[in-house]
């Protein structure tokens, strides 16, 4: 399925001559650019989110992620597997329970 | 492969008691802050990049974006397949092709 | 007062050099990049922050966006009135009182 | 000059009763969601910003951070010049010259 979607979004990429402008620097910009759009829906509060919008800049964060990924070669199961194994280190359950303080700062 | 990833990031989750964190509002400022962390190693150009330290930011902004994607129940492929048709008929090939220009703004 | 400190800000860049590494694009990326340590504060509410951090974020931002405005000669008094009239007929009273909803988009 | 453009924008806020929205977290992610407009100018390359969009979304990064300063007290000139003179301990300009790299990491 990912191998799939990568080849769609560089379809499009390519058709579009695009590939020029997908330095890493300017992958990472449009992914902060996209998640601040993501998190303009909740400015204010929780209550005024719009489903839709969310979607889209979500989807948008997604694809500007996969084509930083295919330009490192990195293997989305293996990147987030290993993360999440750092971070159960990291945030061992028995101090993390119940708790959003940032306790290894 | 997406199903058993998600699991695995719920379970993660469910363990330390995070859920009650996890609104759409925190996770949307926490894929921004990820976004912002990968972004650091090109504040000064794109020679200073920490390829692991990227792969890991880049792990941290899927791990949220899936969480908010789990919250409203979207599914990652249809997502994005529907965000690359809106952007197909907001930039067409023959406008777009070589083109970085936002001409649709 | 204004003056003097851009002037301290502008002598600590010339001892060391920063003004080749200080071009508007990556003045903005460390505006972005202090904003999300600044936002790091209240990632999971608004009970978590730390004072002094959010002193420390906000002077960050302050000094970049000094930085910036020096680059293009921006007058600080200036634009920030100008954007104050900007808004005042995009948010007319009557329509924004109380009211945190977009109505303009 | 500052107090009179910080009553400017608290004036602007009150006649609209915003207040109520402007708690310190809303007030930083609204810092990061302007931010972001900023680097829009940089997306692809310092060669596309507009001058005149840097120059409102400058302003607005400026006055949501007066308003945040506003909110915790802090006086702009005070905490830019214990910023400056923490960065001069941090980056000694011995070490610091000609140098991007975040060599204190």
């Amino acid at each position: 399925m990912m191998d799939k979607l990568i080849k769609e979004i560089l379809k499009f990429r390519d058709e579009r001559e695009w590939k020029q402008f997908h330095t890493p620097g300017n992958l990472s910009k449009s992914i902060v650019i996209e998640s601040a759009e993501l998190l303009e829906n909740f400015q204010w509060g929780e209550e005024y989110a719009n489903i839709e919008n969310i979607k889209e800049e979500l989807a948008d964060i997604f694809i500007y992620g996969l084509l930083l990924m295919e330009h490192y070669n990195f293997d989305f199961n293996e990147i987030i597997k290993e993360k999440i194994n750092k971070n159960k280190e990291k945030y061992p359950i028995e101090k993390a329970k119940g708790n959003a303080n940032k306790y290894d700062k």
